[in-house]
């Protein structure tokens, strides 16, 4: 245990790194999974089953906490992680995310974003000040500025002026942070898929001064290639020294490809959103259980798997939980589906280690597109 | 183990009694709650969160499964205690009660009953046979004989033809149950609220003779007492040496009053029922947590349940996940539930023991009378 957070550069394979952040509540291997906690809780598991999962932190959502139960209400009842009883890490986001894809009425300007909520129609603010204090508040060990977040594509223009709006705004964030004894304050580079943007954006950011740096702005709707070239073009300009967090990606074909270029933390919601869904992340791609071919299928999901619960039921029994919407289903694919994260992290982590990170993430993807076991005739 | 189905009377106090009943797949301690896996899943646990909260068996539903996945496929799968890995005992009712219930275009005729299921509309036909043959797919521990259930209040004359009716479908029953080794079957009294059809029912299936008696017919509407003075009036009819099960109750005083009155099983969907609609039961009687008087609340349910989950989380965060709709809630809520009823049963067995069950049921009713913890000012 540390008193403060640092990270250390453990290993490098190409651009893949290994690592490792220590905090005050426990250490943080990189490549990491973050699974998203949006409301205090990720759907579908208890905090232990998630830790069993092999995760070292999760991700907290400060839109969702703020609306309910509100963020001095989690202070006066001991912070976020007594709240949820997840004494672990957590990085909470700034809000500004969400304020864009889930509030109404929202305006934006220099000072910050006033919205009505989804849930109440309620009106709320967030500047960069109170979004540290909101995430201080939770009790985050790992808070980020409030920034803008532009949907691509878009115009040149709006890029640069969301951009140069989020490094006044990180800025202010840094001031309000205010060094805070034992959590760090990540800055959010932005500027969409603009190369020269994106560079600035790194520029002020790093003239600033964060423990980590965020890229913001993908996995807003642009192809799997473009989110690429962004990463490469962005992470040479990002200290060697930090840690580097790619938000709200991905999809596991994601994880490997942005690890490839340089990333070292990662949060979605997709492997507990497809587990609600029916869809199971895999060795074989994701199998959707929903499909009438599972119905007497007495194998289990895989039987090779570490995850003792992907190996436990039946395709059959899977199939006819989620048919029935049985919340057994969504707890049992959650559960599998953040396994399959994990396992498909510390895979990673090891082949860095082993320099071997390319072969390895080429047996992981020839595995996924063989697909699924053949049908039982 | 046993190779064969037995009860045992060790104990009573009263009317009260305390016993077991063995099984191939195991013991039974009576008085029992059997928890409702309808589907093939109690509802939000995982199997092995149900024997935590001290449950010997559990019943599951021969409509619900005989429709969705189908029983000759379970066959095919090992049956139902291997489709839903749970390997202790399981009792499974004949599916009369929810033809009634749930199908829709039902007719009832000497030979069974024809229904359309009420998920995808398709035709079926249940007699005495054909649910003896589900049951027996499934692999049921406990098989019930099929019946008719009439809803109260009935009139004298319809009563009586359903109690006559369910006695020929008993005898139907018993010889296509042929006396499967390490199976129990049960008979159904019936006669609603009728003292005198009730003790024909008892006597007529006494007569064929069964390994134990189920009290089918209540909990369909009738008053509390109706139902405890046709307790009263029907276990002295009833075997001493056989197992007697009070179908579908109840709420937490019915068990208490029917244990009270010589029942030695109960199962009930209520409790997981409740969990997932944000209802809590404790010593301090139910609690509702949408209540807005949790909302800043730390304290935990009860800090002094033999639960560690009813200790674990916050009456201010168990308010919140009810809020906002999370599985979290309901999965808590059921497990908080469902060891409450067995902490209740192992009351009862305990106080049966020590012949002191009057006083400690007058103990558990003036906690539930005494209410919730005062709101914190």
């Amino acid at each position: 245990m540390t008193e403060d957070f640092q990270f250390t550069l453990q290993a490098t394979d190409g651009m893949a790194r290994r690592g490792q952040i220590d905090t005050p509540r426990g250490e943080i291997r990189t490549p990491a999974f973050m699974p998203v906690g949006t409301a205090g809780t990720v759907k579908a598991l208890y905090p232990e089953q998630v830790r069993e999962t092999g995760a070292d932190i999760l991700l907290g959502n400060t839109y969702h906490l703020m609306l309910r139960p509100g963020a001095e209400r989690v202070a006066r009842l001991g912070g976020l992680h007594d709240f949820m009883d997840w004494q672990r890490p957590i990085l909470t986001d700034s809000g500004g995310f969400q304020v864009m894809s889930l509030s109404k009425l929202r305006k934006l300007n220099e000072d910050g974003v006033t919205f009505k909520s989804h849930i109440d129609g309620s009106a709320h603010t967030l500047t960069p000040e109170r979004s540290i204090e909101i995430q201080k508040l939770l009790d985050s060990d790992i808070i980020m500025q409030l920034d803008e977040c532009v949907a691509l594509p878009a115009e040149y223009a709006e890029l640069e002026r969301a951009m140069e709006l989020s490094i006044r705004w990180a800025e202010r964030s840094k001031k309000a942070f205010d060094d805070a004894k034992g959590r760090a304050l990540f800055g959010i580079v932005q500027g969409g898929d603009n190369s020269e943007l994106r560079a600035r954006s790194a520029r002020g950011l790093i003239d600033i001064g964060f423990d980590g740096y965020s890229v913001g702005g993908l996995a807003v709707g642009e192809p799997q290639e473009v989110m690429f070239k962004v990463l490469e073009d962005i992470t040479p300009h990002l200290p060697v020294e930090k840690p580097r967090y790619l938000m709200g990606v991905g999809k596991p074909d994601d994880l490997l490809g942005a690890v490839g270029r340089g990333i070292d933390m990662f949060d979605c919601v997709h492997p507990t959103r497809a587990g609600r869904h029916g869809h199971a992340y895999t060795r074989f791609g994701v199998i959707n259980l929903k499909n009438a071919r599972h119905k007497d299928d007495p194998r289990p999901l895989d039987e090779t798997s570490p995850n003792p619960t992907a190996r436990r039921f039946s395709r059959a029994y899977l199939h006819h939980l989620v048919r029935c919407e049985e919340i057994l289903a969504a707890m049992i694919l959650s559960q599998i589906n953040l396994s399959y994260y994990q396992e498909l992290m510390a895979g990673m982590r090891s082949a860095i280690e082993d320099t071997r990170f390319d072969d390895h993430c080429a047996a992981i993807r020839e595995g996924w597109a063989r697909g699924d076991l053949p049908t039982i005739e």
